[in-house]
């Protein structure tokens, strides 16, 4: 299966632990990329290919002018497209029916959604009903939908490596 | 089972909206408080009172003077202490066993956490081996420890309630 996230409206200032938060669940949950939308953001881009760099995988970032011409090229793909929202269908009443798709887009919204988006969207998915955060959104989406494939993946060219622990820190240099 | 969170080394400025979000992680997936130390910051207290106030329930925000005071009487009362690391062992392998216990202090560190929080919690305890989020994998960690519970749960006193729906924002006033 193949997993994208789409960040819409990202502000530097604001936003910028945030959704290099969700940047680094979507490359340790098995998404292939991340498109946002919003402010261009070099330092989140830099941030990402720097843990690339270290801890393996290709995980993209990819700043887009456009959502909604995005969202309908990947429609047109045949991919499928998930918005997050408490105001959504809870997630555990249709994750097996989502299992059946090869490729899927996570629209991860800030506050205020616009409606379109609402609409757009193929489910209106929600990890509770009540507000959280859109970090815990995606991570137990994701965590629900691959059934913890993510404890198990490796990824390539790591230069490190963390062996689990019950004490301590264990990190090994790989190359 | 009661569940409390330890978020450490909260500063004000940095931190704001990622201790925010993990409050609200707390609160939404069924946690009855979340302690914290570093700065005193009454606009997070002030904000999580605003959404018990809103959407229910009585979820606490506790700032301490002495994190590992309380772990002890924590311990002392018959808890146990789960930090939440990349360095530690997977969740899937210890889930049943942490499931046997009434009590749990989930510690959430920021970075850089001092090696003392390794030594005396019980289980050092990691949400795949990757760099993340803390935000993710506190709601990942109890959303597996709850088996979902958390979707089901209604909060007392809540003015407002989402009504689940496929397309749209369905809020209902109950007051």
């Amino acid at each position: 299966m193949e997993i994208s996230i789409l960040r819409l409206f990202h502000r530097v200032e604001r936003d910028k632990r945030v959704t290099t938060h969700l940047a680094l669940v979507g490359r340790a949950f098995c998404a292939s990329k991340m498109f946002y939308t919003g402010d261009r953001d070099k330092r989140l881009e830099d941030k990402i290919r720097e843990v690339n760099g270290r801890f393996g995988g290709n995980f993209e970032v990819i700043y887009v002018d456009d959502p909604v011409q995005l969202i309908k090229c990947w429609k047109e793909e045949g991919g499928i497209v998930v918005h997050l929202t408490m105001y959504g269908v809870p997630l555990l009443d249709i994750i097996d029916e989502l299992r059946n798709f090869r490729k899927i887009l996570l629209i991860v919204g800030s506050e205020k959604v616009p409606r379109i988006y609402y609409e757009i969207s193929d489910y209106n998915v929600s990890i509770t009903t009540q507000p959280h955060s859109e970090i815990a959104a995606a991570a137990v989406f994701l965590d629900r939908l691959l059934e913890g494939k993510e404890f198990y993946t490796e990824f390539s060219n790591a230069r490190y490596k963390v062996v689990p622990s019950p004490k301590g820190k264990k990190l090994i240099r790989l190359d």
